[in-house]
């Protein structure tokens, strides 16, 4: 996407150099930086420490940690393990980082890895496009399309364009109106702090709520659509996403809101079925409960206590949004429904393909 | 309830004094300081930039407000309308200063009505207590009874004890352990700010989550029981009550988990039916959501920005939990079904009373 006038991507291999390089997503909405990866060590550290997240982004940022792996002569089988613990929920890491170890490091597969995955979200973009003019078709008020999203499914978690975002950019390219209502998404903030940056640099319209308020603005007739990405999807259409997807799926399910997930298939985790008991959720520390940093008004950063000492917090990183209240997934074969033989019928799998279930 | 070894109440008249005095509670958790109202001016903005909020606790205030609108010789017609419109949604607020009006802001009132805030959250903890003793008798798992909250109804949000809390406070005084999981309840942090340094100072275990946090602890078993305030609640048993509440039912319901709602009978308003189109719902400043304030390491305070110009924000305070999601309100005349019929025979009430719909 665009920054600046000039095209990025959230991570890359320069040519003729043994380096890799990302945007350090830590210091966005306030200051666009770039950071040099130089080992496996500057990998897992920038995964594991979030300079880079979502899914699809540590999967491609991964598939480049194990080119240099090899660049730099470390063991792979080593290299791969590390990196695949990095952070545990997101399967695009494993899935990027197990295509790699089966090429040996090879650069050639990490560029397919990005290439691929910055052509799944375009197709993602083309198939809720259509969503979108349906909805744009058959709505009864005049006005923008209002679309609620959480957390960050944007080109920031991606290589470029986004999962989640790819039909909002699409459909605003096509001249649609659209308005974003974007979660906050506690206790990061990557919806009021990346998605929203995103969208006001293309241009879209966009409004931050809290992630209290998405209830009141369905029940209120204020939303259309929402829209999340996903960090692991199992076979039957589980979705595990950043933690409080599931009380937005409720909401919309009970407003009788359509609920879409848009994900690559590599964050389909086809060995597993439940989500709820089988997806393994991080759990991170409570310090990014109890404080929060950003500039004051001369621009300055500080860390502030949001609670008062002895009380202390617990901090789950994802949830798990159950498959009956997802409306439809948005991949890049296609729109299928959140089930085991829509899936398998749409990526042309059988049910038993690495998994612990009986075939269909 | 007991600071720093000493008895306080949120407001209070001095014995002898022209002056109400209340905690400031935009200074908590941080500095416990209270603050002198000598005018409806004084009441009027103390109410309207929440040095004092929580249903109970607003309506005593602005009780104590026209108290002092016939000592300093104000017009009180004019005191109350005032009062009334410092903020639109919690209704204790209008039946306090509607009953000071009819007895010409006489101060046996004011004290009757603080002394009556008192007495109906003491017998909310005791019907409550009898919910959370059920609760414990049949808990197959060892540990504590698992409560999350919303918000503060403590006694911060009333005179004294508080709604939500009162039962937890009875529980933990009659030995029964109890853990609560405190939302932190943005923009404003009620939750963090307020109700873990309420439950902190009591020794009562608690642990604040991110408002996403709580469908997924709910999903896992590890929530006995839901218990918040209310702001109003109509006589069908609509709940309006802090934004992000409705989710908390929603997610309740799902994992069929025990939702109450804790109030005294003054937060009903008979004249209406339908919360979602009939309670008025304050929308607040876009800043609250867009900064935040907190001390540094070193304890200075700084107020910094959660997300970079030119995105805006929209603040709704208040969402409405339809009755058919709430499993009881538990009141000063005890526990009932969240339905007409159930709140008219508690409270004796015919359903014309004061209404527009016609006799049952």
């Amino acid at each position: 996407m665009m920054v600046g006038g000039k095209q990025w991507r959230t991570v890359w291999m320069p040519a003729g150099e043994r380096v890799v390089r990302v945007i350090d997503q830590r210091e966005l909405p306030w200051r666009f930086v770039t950071e040099e990866l130089r080992s496996v060590d500057d990998v897992v550290r920038a995964i594991r420490d979030m300079h880079v997240r979502g899914a699809g982004c540590i999967g491609a940022t991964a598939a480049c940690g194990m080119w240099l792996a090899r660049e730099t002569g470390e063991d792979l089988i080593a290299a791969a393990a590390r990196l695949e613990s990095a952070r545990p929920t997101a399967v695009n890491l494993k899935w990027a980082v197990q295509r790699m170890l089966a090429d040996a490091g090879c650069r050639a597969t990490a560029e397919a890895i990005v290439e691929e995955d910055i052509e799944a979200c375009r197709q993602i973009g083309e198939h809720g496009l259509e969503l979108i003019q349906r909805m744009a078709a058959t709505k009864k008020a005049e006005g923008a399309i209002n679309i609620l999203t959480h957390c960050n499914a944007g080109w920031l978690a991606f290589v470029d364009i986004g999962s989640a975002t790819a039909p909002i950019y699409a459909a605003h390219a096509a001249g649609i109106p659209i308005h974003v209502w974007v979660d906050e998404t506690r206790p990061r903030n990557q919806g009021s702090r990346l998605t929203a940056w995103e969208l006001a640099q293309e241009g879209v319209p966009h409004t931050v709520i809290v992630d209290n308020a998405g209830g009141r603005l369905m029940q209120c007739g204020q939303v259309d659509f929402v829209i999340t990405g996903a960090d692991r999807v199992t076979r039957r259409g589980d979705v595990a996403n950043k933690i409080g997807t599931y009380l937005k799926a409720l909401a919309a399910h009970a407003n009788a809101i359509p609920f879409y997930v848009a994900l690559p298939s590599s964050t389909i985790d086809w060995s597993i079925c439940d989500g709820l008991r089988e997806i393994p959720i991080e759990t991170r520390a409570a310090d990014e409960v109890l404080w929060i940093d950003g500039p004051d008004e001369a621009g300055q950063t500080h860390r502030v206590r949001l609670a008062a000492a002895p009380t202390t917090a617990v901090n789950a990183a994802f949830d798990v949004t159950p498959a009956h209240l997802v409306t439809g997934l948005i991949t890049e074969r296609g729109v299928c429904a959140a089930g085991e033989a829509a899936l398998s019928q749409l990526f042309g799998r059988r049910s038993n393909d690495g998994s612990k279930s009986s075939v269909l």
